[in-house]
Parts: structure tokens; sequence; C-alpha cells
């Protein structure tokens, strides 16, 4: 799976990509992330990127140009399955959605910044707007990044142990039941007893109740 | 206002910070973040910061102990208003927790691994609990770094344009109107004439119908 995300500022996106899961994934040659830098499409003097908008108003709007250039060009190399915008009044997203992405194989990502970017980049080029939630970043690279993550994460073989993604929140209906790990005693704060029990079907019990309850309490509208 | 962000892989968000508004907010002295290893503070040989649950089960659990000397170290410097744990179960961040946070002073933000963190720091130490949003990640880093952006950006003196952050998504009630600059014609894709009449009444008038179209078509709840 390829991952082409055009941005204005490439050099933030740097260290998310080269740690953890998903440095993994790109050197077992399971996912390729390429950041290209926006400000390599225009075709101004000064390698400018937005421009007052019109109408009137405080902010500046992303141009056409720089983004068109670079999508076609990246279009006459392999064929996309998804140009995604990230912009907050798209849709929220959610795990169904990084399922959904995790088997496609090109995939896009723009990353708006300012007051926005040309209304018609989204009209022509964008198949898909996505929200990571409702609040407002300064650009679109950090969405961008977990949009990544949430999808790169769910191909088969990124992931050391197969069944941990499966196990994780959202995958269910239900919330995570409380974790706890050694020591047993801490300074008089002690690991429910049921786990230390070795009985696993009382574990399994116990664990259900947990994350039933949690969710419930928690987060109500996940049982409806 | 001062970010200390607990992680085992710091090197994951050093470019986040060093870039934009983030590094800005630094550079003018108005916010300080500050990224701790977490396995500086594991009294363990081998730096190890994480361990096998009680009970049984895939996925490794953080350990109690790291954690509480990171934050009681901090705590011995200063005096936190918040100590936040990024967690999918956790209540979703939105702009008026944004907002809320943006007046506090200090705030530690612990970042979560693997099968998650021993259930103990939660009930112990930590204040609040934030989701970002219902899909998995790696870790918590991305999900620190976008609560860093969302409050950050938000203290007065960050942003160039005062006015900039009031105006945009999820500060009033309405999604953003469509926004265009040059050139008004692309290719035969053509700005709305009304952007161009330089009437401002009729641009305010389309902009709001713009973002109430949106708003009705993207997110109805917000309309509730």
């Amino acid at each position: 799976m390829r991952f082409d995300i055009i941005t204005v500022i490439p050099g933030l996106l740097e260290s998310p990509f080269a740690h953890s899961i998903l440095q993994r994934a790109q050197k077992k040659g399971i996912a390729e992330i390429v950041v290209h830098n926006l400000r390599d499409y225009s075709t101004h003097k000064q390698k400018s990127v937005d421009d007052y908008q019109y109408g009137g108003g405080s902010g500046m709007v992303m141009m056409i140009e720089p983004f068109a250039n670079c999508i076609e060009k990246l279009q006459s190399e392999r064929e996309y399955d998804e140009i995604i915008f990230m912009s907050p009044d798209g849709v929220t997203l959610n795990q169904s959605i990084a399922n959904e992405l995790s088997i496609k194989k090109n995939i896009i990502v723009l990353c708006g910044h300012y007051k926005g970017i040309d209304q018609r980049i989204r009209d022509i080029y964008v198949t898909r707007e996505i929200s990571v939630g409702d609040y407002v970043l300064s650009g679109g690279e950090l969405p961008a990044a977990i949009v990544v993550d949430a999808v790169v994460r769910l191909i088969p073989g990124v992931l050391n142990d197969e069944t941990s993604a499966l196990s994780d929140s959202f995958q269910g209906e239900l919330l995570d039941a409380p974790v706890y790990t050694r020591p047993a005693d801490w300074r008089g704060h002690k690991v429910p007893d049921v786990l230390l029990s070795g009985h696993e079907a009382k574990v399994n019990e116990w664990r259900h109740e947990q994350a039933l309850e949690r969710t419930k309490a928690r987060r109500p509208d996940l049982l409806e």
C-alpha cells in the first residue's frame, strides 16, 4: 500500500513516519509513505502556494494550481483509489473507515492550511473528505499522520501479534477492560485478585463485566 | 503555558513540535513543550517499561513505576493543573475542551502504547482521559500532538491574525463556507460571481447560506 501526502510543511511529518509501527511497515515493504512538498509544484517565482480569498476576509487560501500539478504528476505514474482531503468538515474518521481504507492500494492525502484550500480542488480532484474530530488544528499534517497510522497498522503483517489489532478498542463493540502488570502491590494499590487467580473463565468473565461497565459509563452510544 | 509529554518514543514527536505554529509559539516564549523519555525513568537494567498483563492475553502493559517516577519528579518542580492520559476510551476531544485547556498553566500528557497502561496509573495520577476520536492508533503520541496543537493555537499571541482562530470551524455553530482564490477561471472552473462582485453584504449573505447548507448536508447535529 502506498500513501502520497501533499503538504506545505513536509518536515513536520518526518519523525512520525520514521518511528514505531509506520517505520516497521515501511522497512518490511508493506507500506510506502511518500511526502511531497507542495511548494515544489508552484509555478510562482517565490514558490508561493496561497493567495488572498475572493470576497475578502482574513486568512489565506491555498491555490488550485500547485495541488493540481502534484496530483496530476502522481496520477501519471500510477492509479489512485482515493484522493483524501483532511478537513474539519469531512466525514469523521472511525474504525470502519480505517478498515475500508486498509484494503486500498494507492492513496493521495492533501493537507490543508491557513483558511482552507480553493474549493475547486475539492470539487475536481478529491474523492473523500475526512476529519479526525471536532476540533481545529493548524493544518492537515497531524490528521494525515493519524489516518496513515490508523490504516497501516491494520494491514496484515504490520503488527507483530496478529491478534493484537483484532482485540483493540472499537474493533469489537465494547471498550477495553482495565489492564494490570507487575508489581501486584504498588504502594498498597493492588491488582484485582481475580487476575491473579489463574482461573481463565473467571478472568474472562471479569473482563467482560468491566468492559461492559466502562462502556456503559463512558460510551453508552456504542451499546445502542 | 507548559506541556510535559511522557512517551516511550520521544523521537516521534520531534518534527511536529519543531514546525509551524508550535515552533512559533515556543520561539515567542508563549508555550513550552518538553518531551520526556519514559525509559529514563525505568529502574530496570534493560530500561524496560512494559510487562505481561495479569490474567493473561496478548499485548504488553506499561508498568506503573516509570510513569510514577517521571510524574512525581515533574510535580516536585512545579504544580500541574492536569495530568491527561490519551486513550481511545477517554472523553472525545472537541473545541470546548481545547478552549478549556488553553487557559491552564502546566499540563502533563501521558502517551500509552501496546495493550495499554497499568490501570493504577489512571486511578492514582490521571485527572482527565482524552480521546481524539473513535479509531485505534499505534500509541498516544500523535493524539498528544493533536491536543497540544489544538490548545496552543488558541493562546492569544500564537496566531498571527487574531481573528483567524475565532472564525475557524467549530468556534461558531456552522461549518465554513467554501473559499476561493486566484485564478478566477481555472480550466473553465470559475469562482462564483458573487465573490467577485465587491458587494460585501451579498458576499456575507452568500457565505452564510453556503455555510448553513454545508452544515445541513454534512453535520446536521451541529444545528440541533
